[in-house]
């Protein structure tokens, strides 16, 4: 039979697997019958031009599958007999993860990437297998429902140093990511509470909140963070803030209404919730503590993770409750069982103690803050006055108002037409206006060259 | 000072992290004033009979958090003035973990070990460290929302060869355990769905389904399944069983049962949800294939978990979605990003791919029909008549009718008076009248000399 298949190089999805993929839809949808005779190897990897190594492998695993036969001497066939099967329609794989394509080649400024270069790996692999090692028959009971206590605890102490925050080990609850954490908080409080939502302010953590039935609020933020005029005015029993770099505007809210919150919520019995996300990255101005450390009475939920300081794929994230809520928070979380496997919690504990994440954190904040100044250096000799530099003081991104004629969406469609690809800020609002020539520029993933080059790119693009 | 804790030698948390914490506490509740002087290292020592490592940790990790400081030659001081402080109720850890105590010494019963001798640490550790080698920059990526390619690709293949779960990658969700997908599968049904439940049935699942709004219909388990008449009146929109091993009765479902269940679901255009919680274990009969294996009509989605097959603290379990509800759930799973951590299902493709994990299957199948033969027969030996055995054919736990004057209450009390955990069977029952005298009895944790002495421990307890 003549093969006429297409393998897409660009996807990370391995040749062999692409293969074994087509041939198993020619199957279920009835192309290649049970009995028909397959390609030779040699004759298929010259028509696909790819090695007979690659056939070989899609062929065992069609064979492992029982999708084919081999008969001595005579080769491989079909032995398939689609009636004997449901019929399921493939979905198109690439769908899952529309951003693979365009990462191959293109400069990424995407928001939530970290620096991919400056991963101590061996040190982690040393974490890694002296945990095992250490800990091994540890593995094999439940675990900690909150976490490992061994982990809990530096983290307090982490914390109490580099933030302010004031916790016991047993207030803080460990979740495989912040949305998992915001699930359980949505489940502590119950249904149809009302929350005071950044606005504008981060879409994921939003929905969330929104898919757990908690009724959002938008709050508009100012410069010294979000408004408390609108919060007295609206009365939620909630708020959701991230006072150390608002997402996505960068504001640092400043100390007087980092009080003025945490009175109200302690006048009015709320809640705040204060999703320190990428606190770690500061580069300029007096630090200022966490709302959790400045509040004087249990009214603070401290949120924090790993992704922006260690690595996002990792997936470890913590909060830490107040007393009042810890009960109610447990009795959740043990319904869930920990998501964090014991083994990586163990492993990050033994990276803290051996001092390698402080030392990441330091080469990293070194790291980032000499991107950051290349990209607002770039960005002033490009663009001069033609655009508004905003949230650079701390965190890994800023946001861009660029002054021309071109609308956000046409911003970003040039600008990935010459190969870089940033993102939009209206997305973020809800309630409120959004900027309509405001784009959003991540440059932690960026490499120092492909922050120069990318900016040349976006001055091209948008010819100015 | 004269310094009178008690450290609990029972429990997992280290004693310098005890004292550590008791030290913290005094100070919180302003027994220790700043400015104290703390008694030297090797006096506490004594006091406590503990190293003076020990102390020295403790006062170390105090100091750390700037609770305490040393002064040259006079010796450590407190340096903590509580009313800088908020106040936080310091609760019971062990509390967080009430079984972690009777663990150590006792013979634990409990249905959801496994065992703790038998894992393969050497060649996962190989699996851990080579897939991050190979792997390492993918780890950067988000990664794929629903779970690595590589580890889905696998999974099908196994179910297809071992359960006869027909199924492609793309219909593969992971998550960081079971109650995870159930919380999305909740969240892509939407709310005040109603949902048939086993009764007797898994509390967690069910509890899950509750706390996420879906309506429990309890319906009751016959010899053969779940009883299709009262599903037929009471319509639910969806079913939830444990066809290969339900829980906790152990019953397999008759082939028979499973053809009336799917022609319900086809003709009433609902979902079943197959929970194939410990398939892996079958000791007798013929192999039935799952409900996925013989829908005809994309009605089934099929759960599993690597918890009995790997490791519990592992937390990674998977679901397959009939093809008509993979976009919704793919929407859903990506808003909580994918909670297993990249090398996790890197380092778990690996150890599938070299041939490990169904190595250590085929080793564990062996070793739990021993502990299981070993099990029955002492039960044999030491009631004979006086208890009948339930659901011994497949899994990892039976169910045990102990015909005596005492109530199961009594029954789980006396056992554990001689040093014996077993689980109550009534706590599984929701409307249906729950036995009185009957117990759970979980083997997979146990070690072979154990079980005999954990039954003959039993005879004595029940003086029977």
């Amino acid at each position: 039979m003549d093969i006429t298949f297409f393998l897409n190089r660009d996807l990370d999805i391995p040749l062999y697997q692409q293969l074994y993929q087509l041939f198993k839809n020619e199957m279920h949808e009835g192309r290649i019958q049970k009995g028909m005779k397959l390609p030779s190897k040699r004759l298929l990897a010259t028509q696909l031009s790819i090695s007979q190594t690659t056939v070989e492998r899609a062929y065992e695993q069609l064979a492992a599958e029982g999708y084919i036969v081999s008969k001595p001497r005579s080769g491989w066939f079909a032995d398939y007999n689609d009636s004997d099967y449901i019929h399921v329609k493939r979905p198109d794989t690439t769908s899952i993860n529309p951003k693979t394509k365009e990462n191959e080649h293109s400069i990424d400024f995407h928001y939530g990437n970290v620096d991919s270069d400056s991963f101590p790996f061996s040190a982690w692999r040393k974490s890694m297998v002296s945990s095992l090692d250490q800990y091994g028959q540890q593995l094999y009971r439940p675990g900690n429902i909150l976490g490992e206590l061994e982990l809990r605890t530096l983290i307090a102490e982490h914390l109490y140093q580099s933030r302010g925050v004031h916790s016991h080990p047993e207030q803080i609850i460990l979740g495989a990511g912040n949305p998992v954490l915001i699930q359980i908080l949505c489940q502590v409080f119950g249904q149809d509470m009302s929350i005071g939502f950044e606005d504008p302010g981060s879409l994921r953590s939003r929905r969330i909140f929104e898919i757990n039935h908690m009724k959002i609020l938008p709050i508009s933020v100012d410069d010294e963070g979000i408004c408390m005029q609108e919060i007295r005015e609206l009365r939620p029993s909630l708020v959701y803030v991230t006072p150390s770099h608002q997402f996505p505007l960068g504001t640092i809210m400043t100390i007087n209404r980092r009080m003025q919150l945490l009175t109200w919520a302690a006048e009015t019995q709320s809640f705040i919730i204060e999703d320190d996300y990428d606190g770690e990255y500061r580069y300029s101005g007096q630090p200022i503590p966490s709302l959790q450390g400045l509040d004087q009475h249990n009214r603070v939920i401290y949120m924090g993770t790993f992704s922006k300081s260690l690595l996002p794929s990792l997936r470890i994230s913590y909060m830490i409750l107040p007393s009042s809520l810890l009960e109610k928070g447990r009795e959740i979380t043990s319904l869930y069982k920990q998501t964090v496997s014991s083994h990586n919690q163990l492993t990050l504990a033994e990276f803290i103690k051996n001092g390698e994440w402080l030392k990441h954190i330091n080469r990293m904040r070194k790291l980032y803050q000499k991107k950051r100044t290349i990209l607002l250096e770039t960005l002033q000799r490009e663009f001069a006055r033609q655009v508004k530099i905003r949230g650079g003081k701390s965190g890994l991104h800023i946001l861009l108002d660029v002054y021309s004629a071109f609308t956000e969406e046409e911003l970003i469609e040039k600008a990935l037409e010459h190969g870089v690809v940033i993102y939009p800020a209206s997305h973020f609002y809800k309630k409120n206006q959004p900027p309509t020539t405001t784009v959003l520029i991540g440059f932690a993933g960026v490499s120092e060259d492909n922050i120069q080059e990318g900016i040349k790119k976006l001055k091209a693009a948008w010819e100015i």
